[in-house]
């Protein structure tokens, strides 16, 4: 049914996201840089039809909509903006991580360089807030300017996130709670957006709005820490990584800091240097011993469960409550 | 004169910038990296009372809110809006270029390296347009839409600059025409938005705002020849920079686009490895005997008065007239 879903809205969205990057003034090279990541053309400028990316937030804001009552099509904009902001936020961080690929390609900055690789992403960061434009067409410009104030609001704390993931790296010890102010940020805070602009401009209702924001950040939280599983004990062949990525990276994941409290030898073994296999396999042991998969899993529950209330206190409505239910059961449903 | 108007601008706009910066979500290190570039703090936090830049951009669009009829007052989060978002693109620029001081002080980059530089510049483009939400307590919504509209175009027409400007450095040959294009988006752009959104605010009709658009679009052309000038024949003790600095840095600004265009000799000079002291010194002479520094002048002069053209056009008011005329001869006078 997520299937059927994505069927129905991403023709629309794709085409609507198109007009919007076409909008922009034109050089041949630059023109590149914007639709390889988006997935539309090759590094040579070749058409490609490998779709990047799943879609996720515009679906979850399309839903929304039609669960606040509204008109999806009317959304379409807001949908086409969240996930180029979201596509900004990669080009940014694939270059602040030095990541080679994303999606099996390689990222804007490995092709073009970090420099341009910057530019395109302040280039995509812009065209979001275009894209916003398109619906003063259908909706009240008061209705309009608060989906600017929720999605501005947004991306201020998509970068403080960012900055503490990066503090996070090199800051010896981080709580539980600094790491959940963290993805809160740096990975809920769109999510959340996604859910209350798309129900606000269903409803225009502001109290259903900050109900399905709530849904949207503890399902954001949830889906991170689902993440952070998966990056531990995630089956290599269902990830499509190799096991353990993240430990091997050194992260500090929720299942790690959790670890790291309940056991002096972990925090002893996880600053060592060099850190190989060996130290890998160390870690999990540790990790298993101390319940950490447990005790992440417990939290996921919580934040998956919190969502669902939120979501029933919203008052969602027809199909799409289903499909907003089924959506978030996929996201939490995804195996290990 | 124009210090007058600064300080009857200046307090107010500060205030207000402040006030921006500090809705910020919060977090002690990205505190002092938004506000070390605004001149408000040193790298270690300690207040800082040496103001970096000179604010010209939010000064021209004040006054042109009022030359248009309009309260300055009511136009103060724009005028925050397009510092915060010129000091955007001197963050992403310093990266862009590897240039590791401006203003005399370290770059954020320098200070707290790249990954974070993107990040705070990212922040600073986001918080400038939780300036812009500023405006809907005193104007109608439609007319803050217009205002966004005309920033967003304004970002997009930035990142366009940059990426000719940069691709203009591993380009062998550049036309003036190309040329002029790139110094459109990447200098212009900003000057000419801020002429129009303040006009805008000021008088709410769009073809006043429009004739003000034009002012800022050649005022900024000729301000940035201009600079392409001191960068070659500015006095070293004027500048601040060493003599001929872009030559040095092969700079492809107009004097030299022109010169290439009428000297062979000038062409194989320009092109070769290493260049030095003894080539900065024959770069000049040809470029003298070219007459590139007449070129320019006269290419400059021809924008300047297009753009007082321009500003008969849009039939400017009051003190705030003589004001813009002012800030446009100072920009035009720079000595050399």
């Amino acid at each position: 049914m997520i299937r059927s879903l994505a069927q129905r809205y991403l023709p629309e969205l794709d085409a609507h996201m198109r007009r919007v990057v076409d909008s922009m003034p034109a050089a041949p090279e630059f023109d590149v840089m914007l639709r390889y990541p988006l997935g539309w053309v090759n590094a040579d400028g070749s058409a490609n039809h490998q779709p990047t990316g799943k879609r996720i937030r515009p679906i979850l804001l399309l839903l929304s909509t039609e669960a606040a009552g509204g008109d999806w099509t009317a959304a379409l904009p807001a949908a086409a903006a969240v996930e180029l902001l979201h596509n900004f936020s990669l080009i940014h961080d694939d270059i602040q991580d030095d990541s080679p690929t994303r999606h099996g390609r390689p990222t804007v900055w490995t092709v073009w360089g970090r420099a341009n690789a910057i530019n395109a992403g302040d280039a995509m960061f812009a065209l979001s807030y275009r894209a916003l434009e398109g619906l003063a067409a259908r909706m009240p410009a008061e209705i309009v300017l608060n989906v600017y104030q929720i999605f501005t609001q947004t991306n201020l704390e998509l970068t403080r996130g960012q900055h503490l993931d990066m503090r996070f790296e090199r800051q010896r010890r981080v709580s539980v709670e600094e790491y959940l102010s963290m993805i809160s940020g740096k990975s809920a805070a769109l999510v959340a957006a996604c859910a209350q602009m798309g129900a606000l401009i269903g409803s225009r209702d502001q109290d259903t709005a900050r109900h399905f924001a709530d849904f949207g950040l503890n399902l954001g939280i949830a889906f991170q820490i689902r993440d952070d599983i998966l990056g531990i004990w995630g089956d290599p062949q269902v990830t499509g990584k190799s096991a353990a990525t993240d430990i091997l990276a050194r992260k500090k994941s929720l299942p790690v800091l959790y670890g790291l409290e309940q056991d002096a030898e972990l925090t002893d073994l996880y600053d060592q240097e060099p850190f190989d296999s060996a130290h890998v396999e160390r870690t999990v042991q540790l990790l298993n011993k101390a319940g950490a998969l447990e005790y992440a899993q417990a939290t996921e529950t919580t934040y998956y469960q919190r969502a669902l209330e939120a979501l029933s206190r919203a008052k969602p409505i027809g199909e799409a409550e289903k499909g907003l239910r089924l959506l978030a059961e996929t996201l939490f449903q995804r195996a290990y």
